[in-house]
């Protein structure tokens, strides 16, 4: 083993998560999966290494050129990365569809990389939330997904947040009423900034983009009077009969979602108050399964953006018990003498299932104190030779700095 | 998007975790969880890459050379994939000195990735479960990380399950009292195979490494008449007040364990029958923090042998209940007639927490009925015309195949 000389660093746009952090990145993870299962959806796996060969030509050249992380293994393998987890679960189900029933409903959360332009809220390594139905064309399908947004965004306790709902073949329509045949993608993608830059932006951006001004005024008649398709308005439907509050959904013929994969139903889910933007997205995409090498299998889904709905639940503050320790006390240690007392208490506490720690060297007071306050553990419990004579516990509660002594079933009852 | 010509494929040494997989993984790691929470460890987890000159001559060359996924990032940066937990949590300890309070129990449970000779139960990404206490030198730290294992063990319902615990001191003390000087290292790796070619099997290959048969006898000699030594003996005591049975472990002055970096205490887990070996190891190492780069940091801790765990769990099929489906109920599906009640029924039952799914689409029951079977779900509720005139649900035991009328109030209390 050698020395190490040169100062340790953690590489740039990548991130080590102490306990605190962890905290909330479980609770976020935690609190979702709680839904995915209630909607009977089932976990699913993926290695972070797969042939380039899967990985490659799905998206775009500059995604494989630029922003994936490509290498030859030891075997002189080409390998890679996992860039998503759309691309590995059409592997999934090309490899094991004997073994997959379908419908398939699938969560998937795992870290995935991408060489992006470190940033703020941009990460070379961050977590993906995905949740899909393989296998159903149901607007049923559709209305489920949507209705697991809506608990997720509940149970994550995100007021004013709204899902904004659309289809591609509802912008389709607009284009074709509208006579713009060419260069459709560009145009929806001015008009996907919709919320950015206002109406009159997007107005100067088509403008610039050479659409004649009649044009353009007939694009946003269009879009004044669209309605949802036939296809959309079952799914709304079945939204209301799931018990979905109007108030939870909008239909908005501007949403685009950036994606061109999307086959008709897109989604979008937003908090407006403060304005904080999309923090994730969905729709139905039928063609991309076969695409990627997969059997012919309609899909649509949903995918959380994890790593902005903990930014967001930081900034917002919305979980204030997460700075609560999960650990309820700290038994102090006072040296030699009443050793034995303190590991029969701790596992006695520990057999209770009271999360309990035990500082193991025999420092003052002050100190131990200071550990306990420092990981926020609310109670201190203290044997010392007294104590220890009359089988009792000198519980401290380290907010209050009260204390009092207390049989061990009486703490037990404080601690439940 | 280009269409992909190629057969998919998993690369060698990787996996897929299928739904059913996952519940496995997800109950082995959870279980493990409580455990490490319960005696106040806190989570950590740190990136899947790193700068190579982090990772590098840590272990061995063949390590570096062989082993590792090391390559190039888009940025010329020499990087590598995690190669096991120990060194990003010393990178961890000397980087966020400032945030991080000593002692520092934290547990740690993530994929590392080492390129090894694919073989039954080797894996080149694989699951690693560490729990470690930095910056206490108290034989307790060593007590309490013994009595995790054992906890662990016994919530995994691993019976004769045995801790094996030694001393790198005891050890050094057998041979220096032998007279063995030379190639000590090389010794104990014949004494660490004891378990596998039997006390005649370790003293041939002694032999033939040139020992004199004096010596060999001499050295079992010591260590048949070998004790604890004073630190050994204290920590064995805190077991004792930590109210582990006596069967639970053994002091076994043989015990060797492959790594060079421990310092004093080493212990294993094994499974003597059916006779499985160890499934986990650890000890103390109070010098290899700083050895990797951190600051001068005693530690004591275990790690569990996770995909050896799995695999055992599956051999002896310790979890029945783990074929049961976390979902309860799937809600048939008639078609268009009664498709508000179902999602009316399906919404509902979400709302009371009873894990449920919905059918998406109108085929046939028997379909239906089979797409149930498979994901093991006990129950199916049907709503016909009829029974949504009455308001009514037909609930089908699928293990019986009998059904009955029942209402919602009665459904609730027999899937809860």
């Amino acid at each position: 083993m050698n020395q190490s000389n040169t100062k340790p660093q953690t590489l740039k746009g990548f991130r080590d998560f102490l306990p605190k952090e962890m905290a909330i990145r479980n609770y976020v993870k935690n609190t979702l999966i709680n839904v995915f299962e209630n909607f009977g959806y089932l976990p699913l796996e993926t290695p972070a290494l797969e042939y380039s060969s899967i990985l490659k030509g799905k998206y775009s050249n500059e995604t494989d050129d630029k922003l994936g992380y490509f290498f030859k293994d030891n075997g002189d393998r080409e390998i890679g990365l996992r860039y998503d987890l759309t691309v590995p679960t059409a592997k999934v189900l090309a490899i094991y569809s004997n073994e997959i029933q379908l419908p398939f409903k699938r969560y998937q959360i795992q870290p995935v990389w991408r060489a992006e332009n470190t940033q703020k809220g941009r990460y070379r390594e961050f977590l993906q939330c995905d949740i899909d139905i393989f296998g159903s064309s149901s607007p049923i399908a559709d209305a489920e997904i949507i209705s697991i947004i809506y608990a997720g965004i509940q149970k994550l306790n995100f007021k004013n947040a709204i899902i904004t709902i659309n289809s591609r073949s509802v912008l389709l329509d607009i284009l074709a009423k509208s006579g713009i045949e060419k260069d459709q993608n560009s145009i929806l993608q001015s008009l996907d900034k919709i919320g950015k830059i206002s109406q009159d932006g997007v107005k100067n951006e088509l403008n610039s983009k050479g659409l004649p001004s009649t044009q353009i005024e007939k694009l946003f008649n269009y879009i004044k009077k669209a309605q949802p398709d036939e296809n959309l308005k079952q799914i709304l439907d079945k939204l209301k009969a799931l018990n979905i509050p109007d108030s939870a959904y909008v239909f908005d013929p501007t949403l685009v979602r950036g994606c061109d994969y999307y086959t008709s139903t897109i989604f979008e889910v937003s908090i407006n108050e403060p304005k904080i933007g999309a923090i994730g997205g969905g729709g139905r995409y039928d063609n991309l399964v076969s695409t990627l090498g997969g059997p012919n299998i309609p899909a649509v889904g949903f995918s959380f953006g994890f790593e902005r709905v903990i930014d967001i639940i930081q900034e917002l503050n919305l979980i204030p018990q997460i700075n609560k320790s999960k650990t309820k006390i700290l038994v102090a240690n006072f040296g030699p003498e009443t050793e034995t007392d303190i590991l029969n208490l701790i596992s006695n506490l520990r057999n209770k299932n009271i999360p309990s720690i035990i500082y193991p060297d025999n420092d003052k007071l002050a100190k131990q104190i200071k550990y306990a306050t420092f990981l926020n553990i609310p109670y201190l419990a203290i044997i010392g030779t007294d104590e220890a004579k009359n089988n009792q516990i000198m519980l401290k509660n380290l907010e209050t700095t009260k204390q009092k002594l207390v049989s061990f079933d009486e703490l037990i009852k404080i601690l439940k």
